[in-house]
C-alpha cells in the first residue's frame, strides 16, 4: 500500500513570497504564548510593526499577562493574515510563525531607530511609546507554517519568510 | 504610597454583553495549542461554530498539527473578535477564552444534532464534513479575558461569557 500523500507541499518561490508579502502586510496579529500561572497556551492580539532591519516586532504593556509571560518564557507563535469578514475564512492565506522573544532596553544602541520606524508604521502608537510599562519585543522567527488555503501548506524556514537584502 | 491601580475593571453586565455577543458572532478565531514536538505555544486559525447548546465547537482535519496537539493536551486558548482592517486594531473588542478541547466521536449521540447546526452555520462545510479525517472539537470555557479597548480589560469566569438560557 503507498504511503498517505504529505499534507505539504514542497516550498517554492512563490510560497516564499507570498510569506514575506504576508508578514510585511501584517498590521496586527495574534500572539501565543504559555502563561506562566498555568502552563498553558494563551492567545491575544498585538499590534504589528517591523524595526529598521525588517525584523517583525511589537510595542507591549507590561501590564499584560503576555508579556510577563514573554519574560519568563520566550518561546512564542505569531498568527498572521486576517480573513475579509465575508466569505470563507479559510481560503484566505495566513502563516504561523514560531519565533523567540527577546525585549529591546530603552538604552540599547538601536533603540532610538527602531523607535522612529515603528512611529513612522503606528502614528497612534506616539500616545503611549513613552509610557515606561510599554516596551518593544523583537521575534526572531525560527520556522514557519505557511497555509495559503486548502491544499496549499508549507514548511518554512526563517530565511524562506524573510525579505531578500 | 498607594497600590498601583489594577488594569482589571470589576465585571459587570456590559462586558457580560459584550463577551456573549463577540462569540455568538465569530465565524473563525485563533487557537492557540502546545506543539507536542517542542511544547512551545503553536497558534493556527480556525473555523468557529456552536452546538445546538450554544457550545463553542471548530470541525478541524487530522493532517493538522494543532488536532494531534490537542488530543496530547486539550488545554487550549481562543482568540475572538477580528478588527476592521483599518483604523487602530487595539480599539476592537476581543475575547481570549481559556479552554478544554473535547472531540465529539461520530457514535456520540449528540453528533447528528452538531452536525445539522454546524452546516446551518457553515454550509460551504458540506464539501469536507464528512471526510474521515474531519471531527468536532468542542471547547468548554474555563475562563475568560475580555479586551474590549483601552483601559476596558475584564477578568471573566465561563458563566459571565456564557449565552443565558
Amino acid at each position: 500500500m503507498p504511503d498517505k500523500p504529505s499534507p505539504i507541499n514542497p516550498t517554492d518561490n512563490d510560497a516564499r513570497n507570498l510569506s514575506v508579502s504576508l508578514i510585511a502586510k501584517a498590521r496586527f496579529c495574534a500572539l501565543a504564548v504559555l502563561d506562566p500561572n498555568t502552563n498553558h497556551p494563551h492567545v491575544t492580539r498585538i499590534v504589528l510593526g517591523t524595526d529598521p532591519s525588517g525584523k517583525v516586532l511589537s510595542l507591549i504593556s507590561d501590564l499584560a499577562l503576555h508579556t510577563s509571560a514573554l519574560h519568563q518564557n520566550p518561546n512564542c507563535s505569531l498568527l498572521i493574515g486576517e480573513p475579509k469578514t465575508t466569505g470563507d475564512p479559510l481560503i484566505h492565506p495566513r502563516i504561523t510563525l514560531q519565533c523567540n522573544a527577546r525585549f529591546l532596553p530603552r538604552t540599547h544602541p538601536d533603540y532610538i531607530a527602531t523607535r522612529a520606524h515603528y512611529l513612522a508604521q503606528h502614528p497612534k502608537a506616539k500616545l503611549y511609546i513613552d509610557f515606561a510599562d510599554f516596551n518593544f519585543v523583537l521575534f526572531t522567527i525560527q520556522s514557519a507554517n505557511l497555509n495559503g488555503g486548502f491544499g496549499k501548506a508549507y514548511n518554512l524556514t526563517a530565511q524562506d519568510c524573510s525579505p531578500k537584502v
